[in-house]
C-alpha cells in the first residue's frame, strides 16, 4: 500500500535504492508449474542495463540477477520468487553536492516535503535504477504470457523531433539500434540529433509504443479495473512518463464517430474488427485485436547546464549537475514499458479465470 | 476486486445498470465529522444529468439522490455512506434490436466474450449511466477536499476541432455554456459544429482539462502508487477516454530538458516553482503547484448512420442504431473527470497521514 | 479498507445502521452465470430474522430483500449485485436514555473514542442488525458453493452450561428448535435455563459449530492467507465472538503428536484421512475432509439489571437498560457464522483458480 | 494476494524456503523517521533461533539479518525495508525419504493437491522456518509501537498438561526459561514432562498468551476489520495454531452477562474499566485496557514413532520420520505470536490516523 507493490494476483513488491547494497523484487502469485530460469530474467535485465552505448550513462552495472526462492527443479512452485540485483558501481561522491539542494525536475523536493528528509544518494528510491525490480518481475510475467500465445513488441517511436517511418518498420532493429527504434535510418538521425543535444549540455525525451499480440478477448474488468485503466497506471507509474495513449489516443478527439468506430466482421468463424482504432480494448475489456499503447517520456531532468533552484536552508542558488546521466532515457525505458504492460496483462489473465461459472467448473471438474 | 470498487482508504463501490430499478454507490472510509447534506451531492449529480440541452440525450432523469446511511446530525460518522439514484426513464423497447448484435465501439462484444452473455438493455453495466455512482461518491470527496483548501476547476478544452482560446478563459461560463467550455465564443462555435455533425447522423469527441488548486506538497507514494499514476487510472477508467496527460503531457517529448525543468525559487519563505510544466507532480508526489491533467474522449460510438457489424449467430449485418444518445459526451463527462480526480486526491490525502512518524505523533499526542 | 468490505475476489460491502431507513450489501466478483433468485437470499435472511420465538428480541422486522442490480434473466451477470433491506420497526425513543452514556460490553465508548461522536440510535453501525448484510451476501456465496458440491451444516453446540449430546444429533432439528440445537432434548433444557436467566434480568452465551462438506483439497494460500486464518477472521469479525477453534481446537494443546496426527490411507483410489482432528485443513490448505470450526459467543451485553458505567460528562452513574434485546444471540448468530464461512470458502475457491498453470490452460483452451 | 503479504498500510511480504539459499521479508509502509538498527531486529530473531536448548531442533542457524534497503543515517526513509537471512545449515539428505510420501499433520499432501507438485526439501515454504521473515518484519512494528508507549509481553502459558501458576508470574523468566514460561517451577515441570515425551518418540503442544499494554482507545475498524478479527487472522496464520481466544475467550460462553460485562468508571479524569473480561477490545475497537489473546498450538507433527500414510504412487505405507525436529514448538513460537500481534496493532495505528477529520486537520495544519 505504501507504493512498492503492484498487481492483485500476480503481484510484485520491489525494493532498493540507487546507492544501497542491492535492489530486488518479490513476485508473489505466479502460477505453479511455469518453467523458469535465471536466463529468462537476465535477457530482460540486459535490455535496460546501462553502459551499452554512448546514449546511456557510463555507470557500469552487471545487473546480474540472483534467484533466491520460489523455484524447484526449474519450475515455479507457487511460492514467492525473490530476486536480487547487487549494486556494484555506486559512487556516492558524485552526489555530495546535491544533498542539500533540490534538482529541478527531480523528486528531491517532494520527498523532503513528504517524509521530512531523504536519502539523497543518487536519488535513493526515486532513481530510475528502481526499475530494475520491475523488469525482473515483469520478465516472469512475460514468460507466463508466452504460454498463452501472448507476445509483446515495444520500441522507440520518436526521440525529440525525430520519428520513425512506419513504412520502414524492422522489428529486428529494435534490439540492435542504440535508440531502440525499429527503423535504422530514423535511429541514425536521432543519434545525430542527440549528439548535438549533449554538446549543448541538454537532454531529450520521446515516445515509446507497445503492441501486444495474442491477448484473448475478455481480459479486464468493467468500471474501475478496466484493462486500459490499469495499463495507464502501470505505464504512468514509470518515472518521466507524462502521457499515456491507448489505440489512436489523442487523435480520436478530432475524429467523428463514423470514422472512429471499428466495424465487426466474421472471418474464418471468428468475430474480428476490420480496423483497430480502439487499440484492442472495448469497454475496458480486451477484444482480441492487438493492444496498442504509447508512453510519452519527458527529457532527462539531469542536465549539465546551470539551473535555478533553492537549497534546504531556503536560499536561491544556481546548480550545475555533475555525474553520469543518460541524455535520453527512452531507449532504456522501452523494456520497462514492456514489462509493466506484461505484469498488467498477466494479472488480468489470472483474475479473469474466476469471472465465469463455466470456467470454474472446468477447473474443478464439474 | 471485480472492478466496481475504487480507492484504498477513501473507497467507493458502485452498482447498477442503465435499465435496472436503480444505481448507487457505497462510500467507505470517509473520515468522521465531515458536514454533509444531500444537497452537497445533488449539486454534482445535476451537472451530469441528461436532458439539459440539445447536446445531450433526451432521456429525462431526475437523478435524485437518496442518502441511506452513514450520517448522523448532518455529519459523517465514519460508517459507510450508501446512496441510491432511481432509474425513472428506462425504455427497454429502444434496445430490443441490439440484443442480438454487437454495436461497433461499444462493449457488447467484449462483455459477451468475457461473461458468456450480457444484460443488453441500454448497455447494462457498461452504459455511461454507470458514472452516476462515481459522481455521487466523488461529490463527498470534493466536499472533504474543500476542508483542506483544495479546489477543482474542470472544463471542456475542445470539441472536435474547436478549441477554447485560453486568453478568453471565464470560469463562470463552465456551468452556463452547454458545452462546458469556459469561453462563450468557442462554445458557440462548437455548438454550430455539433449541429452539423448531428445532421450527418454522426458524433464527436473532445478534450477535458482539470486543474486542482491547493494540494499540499507530499501527496502520492513513490514507485507504483504515484499520484499521477493513480490519476491516470482514475481518468482512463471513464468509458470513452483514450488518452491522459499530466502537466504539459505529450508536448514534453519534443522539448529539451533545459526548457522542461521547472526552476525552484523561494517566495515569502516558501519553496515555489517559477513554471509548472510538470503539472504539480514530481516523482509521483504533489509539489504544491496546481495539478493539471487532461482527458481525451472519443466520439460517441452510438451513431445513427448504418454500420457494419455481426450478430450473435455469427452473421455479417448492417446496423442502424436508434434510441436517445448524446452526440458528444464531453460536456456531461466534465463532472465525471472532476469527481474521479477528487476521489484520487482524497485517498492520497488520507494515506499520506500515516507516512511520517512526526505526523502520527501529532495525532496520538506524543 | 475502512472495514465494511470483505473478500478478495468474491467481495461484499455492507452498509446501514440499526435505525436508519435501510441496510444493504453490494456483492462484487460473483462469477457470471449463477442462477439466482430473491428466494435464495430470503431463505437465509429468514433464519436470522428477529421475533421468531421468545428467545429473540420482540422487534418485528420483515427483513425482505430487494434485489437492485447484477441479475439478468435470473442469472448473475458478473456485475455487482446490490441488495437492500428496509428497516420497518425502529423505535428511537427506546434509545434516548443511552445517548449520553456508555453501555458496558457495547461499543458505545470505543466508537466515541475513535470517531469523536457516534450514532447512538440502537447502536448504529455496531448493532447486531449490521449482520443482515453479511447474511444476504453470504447466501449468494452459499448458492455458488452448492454448484461445486459444497454444503454447510451449522448449529448451536451449547447455550450457557447446556451442551448437545452428539449421539442424538438430528440435523432436521436445527431449523425447528428455537435454540438452533440439533438435539431436541438439549434444546428444551436450554430453553428452561434461559427462562430462568431472563427472570433474573440476565443473559447467556454459547457455542456454534459449522461443518463444511465437499470442499475440494487445495483451497487456501500458504503463509498469511491460510484458509483457517481467513475463517478465523471471518468468524471473529461477528460481534460477540470471543474465540474461534478449527478442528479439535483448544483440545490439541494437551494431546501428544502421535494422537493428534491424522493418518493418511488410500480408499477407492483416493487419498483420505482416517481421522479428522485437523478439521479439514493442513498447512492452511483444505485437505478434502470436512472443515470444522467453532465460534464462542459471549452473553448478550444488554441486560436489564443495573450496571455501573459513566456518562459523556465523565460522571459515574448506574444504568438500567430498557428496550428489546435477545437474552442470547446464539440461535440467530448460527446463520451468520454459516454465511461468513461460505463467503470465505467461496473466495478461496475463486482465488485458487489461478494457482496453477495447468488450471489456467484448461480455461484458455491451451 | 497469493498469501505471502500481510497488512494494509504497514505491510510485509515474506519469501524463502527451508532449504533455499536464504529467506527474507520486505517491509513497506513503515513511517519515515523511525530510528532503526540491525540490532533491533536481531534481538527478535535470536528469540526464535533454533539450537538454544535441548527442547529445540539441533539445526544450528546463525539467523543473522542483512538490512538491504530503506534506511538512511539509521532512520527509516519511508522506502521499503528489505531484510535477508541466509540459510547456513540445510541438510537436504535428511529429507530424501519424505520426497515421495505425505507426512501426517504436515502440508505435504495439500501442497501437492493445490500446486500439482512441491518443493519437498524440509517442507519448503510450509516449514516453520518461514516465520523468520515474520519475526524480522514484526520487530520493526514492535519498535514503532514503542514510540507510542505500546509494549508487549508474550509467554508460554502451558505445555501439554503443565500450566503456569499466575501467582508466581515473573516476567524476567520468560527469556531465561527454555520453555518461555514466566514461572520457573512450572517450566522445570514442563521440561521433565517433555523429556518423557521425547523418550517415547512423541511431541507436545501448548498455549501462548500475549498481553499488549498501552494501546490507545480507538484502534480497529468496525464490521470486518475489527481489531480482534485481524489479530485472530494474524495468529491463526502461524502454522500449528488451532484456536485463538481474545480476553476471557472460551470461558465467556458459560457465563452470564452480568458477570461478563466490564463496568466503566472514572479514574483521574479518564474512563477506565474495572475489569477486563473483554481483553481490551469492544465492538472490534481497542478500549484502552490491555489487549489479551491466546494461541493454542498443536503438538509438533514430526514424530519419530512410525505412522500410517500413503506415497505419491497411491500406496499405503508406514513412515518413520528422521531428521531434526523440536519436540514442542511453543517456546520458539512465543516471539512469532508477539511479532504477528505487533504487525496487526501497528497497521491499525496507521489506518486510524485517517479516521477523523480533526485528526487530519492536525496533520495538515488546518
Amino acid at each position: 500500500m505504501a507504493g512498492s507493490t503492484y498487481g492483485k494476483i500476480f503481484q510484485i513488491s520491489t525494493w532498493g535504492e540507487s546507492h544501497g547494497p542491492a535492489l530486488g523484487v518479490v513476485v508473489d502469485g505466479c502460477p505453479a508449474g511455469l518453467p523458469l530460469s535465471a536466463d529468462d530474467i537476465q535477457t530482460y535485465l540486459n535490455r535496460r542495463r546501462p553502459g551499452q552505448s554512448k546514449l546511456t550513462t557510463k555507470r557500469q552495472e552487471a545487473d546480474e540477477v540472483e534467484l533466491l526462492s520460489g523455484l524447484f527443479e526449474d519450475r515455479t512452485t507457487g511460492a514467492p520468487i525473490s530476486m536480487m540485483i547487487r549494486n556494484t558501481s555506486q559512487r556516492s561522491s558524485d552526489y555530495g553536492e546535491i544533498a542539500n539542494c533540490y534538482r529541478p525536475g527531480h523528486a528531491d523536493y517532494t520527498f523532503d516535503a513528504k517524509y521530512g528528509f531523504r536519502d539523497y544518494r543518487g536519488g535513493g528510491r526515486s532513481s530510475g535504477r528502481e526499475t530494475v525490480g520491475r523488469v525482473a518481475g515483469g520478465a516472469i510475467a512475460a514468460k507466463l504470457l508466452q504460454e498463452f500465445g501472448i507476445h509483446m513488441t515495444t520500441y522507440t517511436l520518436s526521440i525529440g523531433p525525430i520519428k520513425i517511418d512506419r513504412s520502414k518498420f524492422n522489428p529486428d532493429a529494435i534490439l540492435t539500434t542504440p535508440t531502440g527504434m525499429p527503423d535504422t535510418e530514423a535511429s541514425a538521425m536521432a543519434e545525430a540529433w542527440l549528439a548535438d543535444c549533449m554538446k549543448n549540455y541538454d537532454s531529450a525525451g520521446g515516445v515509446i509504443e507497445c503492441v501486444i499480440d495474442g491477448v484473448p478477448a475478455g481480459l479486464g474488468d468493467p468500471v474501475f479495473e478496466k484493462l486500459d485503466a490499469n495499463l495507464s497506471k502501470a505505464v504512468m507509474s514509470i518515472g518521466a512518463v507524462k502521457a499515456v495513449e491507448i489505440g489512436d489516443g489523442t487523435e480520436v478527439t478530432v475524429r467523428q464517430g463514423s470514422r472512429n468506430n471499428d466495424p465487426f466482421r466474421m472471418k474464418d468463424g471468428q468475430v474480428i474488427k476490420t480496423s483497430n482504432h480502439a487499440g484492442g480494448i472495448l469497454g475496458g475489456i480486451s477484444d482480441g485485436s492487438p493492444i496498442i499503447l504509447r508512453a510519452h517520456i519527458k527529457p532527462t531532468p539531469s542536465i549539465f547546464s546551470p539551473q535555478q533552484t533553492v537549497n534546504r536552508q531556503g536560499e536561491d542558488i544556481d546548480l550545475s549537475i555533475k555525474g553520469r546521466h543518460d541524455p535520453v532515457i527512452v531507449p532504456r525505458a522501452v523494456v520497462v514499458v514492456e514489462t509493466m504492460a506484461a505484469l498488467t496483462i498477466a494479472d488480468a489473465l489470472l483474475l479473469n479465470a474466476a469471472a465465469r461459472l463455466d470456467h470454474l467448473k472446468k477447473i474443478y471438474g464439474r
